[in-house]
């Protein structure tokens, strides 16, 4: 080893050893006699001193060290006069007796502190750079540590980690697959996956009975904000389960990776249904750090002569606890906020408790004092209170209203990244009505079993069937979701005929999952988390991005490789492909 | 949960328990007033049995029930009347008093049994089924506890597992890329990795200190029998390391998983340079099970009016012990294997070592009984032994004579898969010369380092410039390699122009990595091993295949699922691509 500690090993029980440290200079400082520098790597800073009075060429020599420069020292272990009691190593310093260069550095684009004076796409650009600050590799490091976490516990649970393919077939139910050309088998190509799911349904045909995998997952999507093209799965199956069987065993390997990684203890996660879910927070995947439901406010505010509800579908309302005293210029922005075209409100109508039990609204010329009362009832809002109300179709204004919600939960500090609010949504809806194509999608996936008992309404009620399916929600994020499957393959037959397949499509694309179901197949279920987002969650952050060692732009560019790129014809013609001109 | 114990849990100590079960049935017998069903899950067997006079329509039902029925019953735990010692479960079983069929069974095509009736190909096309039988269940078992301990054990050393992404950008050195068109970036192509390395790499620039990661990479290659498209690497890399700091922590990490996966202790590893490999067994990967060394017979067996010898470039010998007594027919059989155009020699030569001491060889036209004496002293041979030689090529002899050893260990029975000699092969070439393209290229990668004091000699005999570039070796495969590699700009310049890059080529392929030089590069090493490998040795196999969930067959088809496929005119069309007519 080019180093006998690392720079976060010595402390004051190490005095009088002789050491050799290896790492980068972080910064340097000349004091008269005396040149300090800070030598970090990834276990710590140490300060390396050189004595002008006794090691002149040698101090001479650290004054000449730039930033980032990679060095390795000799020295002796010395006991600091002034103490820096924040860091472990803060009550020594190496007198250093020997200085090799192990690499130059040129100045980095940005500076690689904590807080970093590095634009977005220049840190993008040189991402082993910016992986070099603390925070970002700190990142990393909860990656790694939910990842090995996640496999002990569930290996000492039984589950096999099984690897599943990665070249695999196209299926245009879904998302869009990326795709490879296949050199040997002309003309034909693989997917990628979008997941394993027929694959680890085949491992419960085999009796695997517990599986996982911690796996790659491609989507050749439009990338939105915080999507990926590639992203990384906590993927699982069990066989022989009900649908508690698999809220228990995940709602346990979650307690765990928050209590080990993070240190937070939960309780038992809370379970909303769907329907509960969308009509008390608008949202499927409701943040339940803090309250400020959705209340349904039609009978309290139709038929009272204001048209713009008059008209509305749906008229729904929120307490902002405490926020009477919001001044006209907020209210404003509020306004403003909710009519952006990513909201889409035609407006917004709030009413004020007044301390002295009195209302104020934006719309008392249509409401008296008694009618707010009642609005105020119905919200539970007191004194102090703001209650915000939104109006428009049944379709949009929940949604609206979970917006408006989480940016009031938002300004009053309700969102703490360092609370953590679990809960389960169950009973998910079986199919939703895809407009653009005017048939049902399934909601989960076709392999997700409708509940028995809804089995006679998916010919009259198609969107009324209720599924076996969940989804675990996170502080306002799906972190996971899964459900129990089909396992007999007439059921199976029949949602794909459901899905607008017909029987050769369904045959041709998921005829060996079929065939599989005919040599018993156990029934089975499973679910799979979102690692990126998970590890964002548990790191405090909003964004998947941060929790990426090399993540893609939104044009789904790595730009610091430049990938994708072009390539060379004789690969081309070797694929037998040509470019459409 | 549709069972309260697996179908290996119960015994003795359950007697008089009401428990249910849930698994498959293996077989089935009717014994008069009784019916006996075997209940298979992936912990064991339980014997059912039911009842005919106390149970009699239940007893009926389960007469009906067929090979792979998926069933649930529930029952007491009672004591057998002959017990079956070999099994956990055999002292018990399970009195029947209700079952419930979750889901019939076709015949399977095979039988799930340990020795199946099932070819290779069938077993391919169900591979749900083949993984269903004991012998396969147990290798992905294996090979998930390999992975979980590398896990364990590297995380331990404070390695940090990071996921490096799969799309990234082809590069035409090595093999052949699978690329991924990109719709969101006309014309343009991500490629699969064939491996991680530049971006591990990158790592050490960030000051990761100690990466690893179990990934899966890929090779458009045309494939030999025991190669497959996509495969998957432990991949390490560590930073201020040397040579013999890598060779330390991965000969522990392979005796860890030795001894806790397969329970075998290892010795420390003996070393062997890569010229005294290629000496000493005419291989790189030599199987030390066994000694049997290549012998230079040069100046024993030339110039002695022998023409094929004198002719021959390189004659070499080998000692079969104890073989002396081999037939006509036996040495027959030899000739005619090593005259196969896989091995392609043009004859074999032998001499049996008498129990009288004296020597009959197959060219005592030419030799006299002092001429043999002498080849059985170069070769250590003694009575009862048998002197195999071979004569041609310097490029060809040691390679054909490497595989008649292989051959004589196997008819010797000195290849016992039980028994595990590793090695380390050190001091590889840098650059071996390619006849096709009448180069030199990297042996191991472009980014391993020459030895230091080689580097004069890049210029004036480049092949015999040797790398810090190791492989581990185990009972004859290579199942790891790696390096110490460059981490200097120029002198990585300087590797791509002598591997025949034009500036501009290296730039704009490797760009971003010789800036990352630039930035404080600290020096580092690594290796990958190949877990496909490792996995399939340690189960005392040499197919991959069986230690691999769902192969492809050698024209990178996945016969279960049939992929690759045609796609769609319209994904071919998003993608801006055209099939060549």
């Amino acid at each position: 080893m080019l180093r006998s500690h690392t720079c976060g090993a010595l402390n004051i029980s190490n005095l009088g050893n002789d050491v050799t440290l290896s790492g980068w200079v972080q910064k340097s400082r000349d004091l008269g006699g005396m040149t300090f520098v800070d030598l970090r790597d990834r276990y710590g800073i140490t300060q390396l001193v050189f004595n002008m009075e006794s090691h002149e060429a040698l101090c001479q020599e650290a004054r000449k060290l730039g930033r980032e420069f990679v060095i390795q020292v000799k020295g002796k272990v010395i006991e600091r006069s002034s103490k820096n009691k924040k860091i472990p190593t803060g009550e020594i310093e190496i007198e250093v007796a020997d200085l090799t260069i192990l690499n130059a550095a040129n100045t980095p684009p940005f500076t690689i502190e904590d807080d970093t004076d590095g634009g977005d796409d220049l840190r993008m650009k040189y991402r082993y750079l910016d992986l070099r600050r603390n925070p970002v590799r700190e990142n990393m490091i909860l990656r790694s540590k939910v990842a090995i976490e996640t496999r002990k516990y569930l290996a000492d649970q039984d589950f096999i980690e099984v690897e599943t393919p990665v070249l695999i077939k196209s299926t245009p139910e879904g998302a869009r697959d990326f795709v490879v050309p296949s050199r040997m088998n002309e003309g034909e190509f693989y997917a990628l996956p979008q997941s394993p799911q027929t694959f680890k349904q085949l491992l419960m045909v085999s009796g695997f009975d517990k599986y996982f995998q911690i796996v790659k997952c491609f989507r050749d999507e439009d990338l939105r904000a915080d999507r990926q093209p590639e992203f990384t799965q906590i993927d699982c199956e069990m066989s022989f389960v009900e649908q508690e069987d698999i809220l228990n065993t995940f709602e346990n390997l979650t307690r765990h990776l928050l209590k080990v990684v993070v240190n937070v203890e939960l309780e038992d996660f809370p379970r909303m249904t769907f329907d509960e879910a969308m009509r008390d927070y608008g949202n499927d995947k409701p943040d339940i750090r803090f309250d400020m439901k959705l209340k349904d406010l039609n009978a309290q505010a139709q038929n009272k002569g204001f048209k713009v509800f008059d008209d509305a579908e749906q008229v729904l309302a929120i307490n902002a606890k405490g926020c009477a005293g919001y001044t006209r210029k907020q209210l404003d922005k509020l306004t403003n906020w909710v009519k952006r075209p990513q909201i889409g409100a035609k407006g917004l109508i709030y009413v004020k408790c007044n301390e002295d039990g009195s209302f104020k609204s934006s719309v008392d010329k249509f409401f008296g004092q008694e009618d707010l009362a009642e609005w105020a009832k119905v919200t539970d809002a007191e004194a102090g209170d703001l209650i915000l109300v939104l109006s428009g179709t049944a379709n949009e204004v929940p949604k609206q209203m979970s917006e408006l919600r989480l940016e009031m939960g938002e300004q009053l500090g309700l969102r703490d990244p360092k609370v953590f609010a679990p809960l389960w949504v169950v009973d998910f809806p079986l199919l939703e009505w895809d407009e653009e194509t005017q048939r049902y999608h399934a909601m989960h996936h076709p392999f997700t079993s409708p509940k028995p008992e809804d089995l006679d309404k998916l010919d009259t009620a198609p969107g009324e069937v209720k599924a076996n399916a969940y989804d675990m929600v996170l502080n306002g994020s799906e972190i996971g979701g899964g459900s129990i499957r089909i396992h007999d393959r007439d059921l199976q037959k029949l949602m794909f005929k459901h899905l607008g397949f017909t029987d050769e499509e369904a045959q041709e694309q998921f005829g060996f999952l079929m065939n599989a179901f005919e040599f018993g197949a156990p029934p089975h279920g499973g679910l799979a988390f979102g690692l990126d987002r998970l590890c964002a969650l548990m790191g405090g952050s909003e964004s998947i991005r941060d929790f990426i060692a090399f993540p893609k732009n939104n044009s789904g560019r790595d730009v610091m490789i430049d990938a994708p790129a072009k390539i060379d014809d004789t690969q081309l013609n070797e694929l037998n492909l040509k470019l459409n001109p």
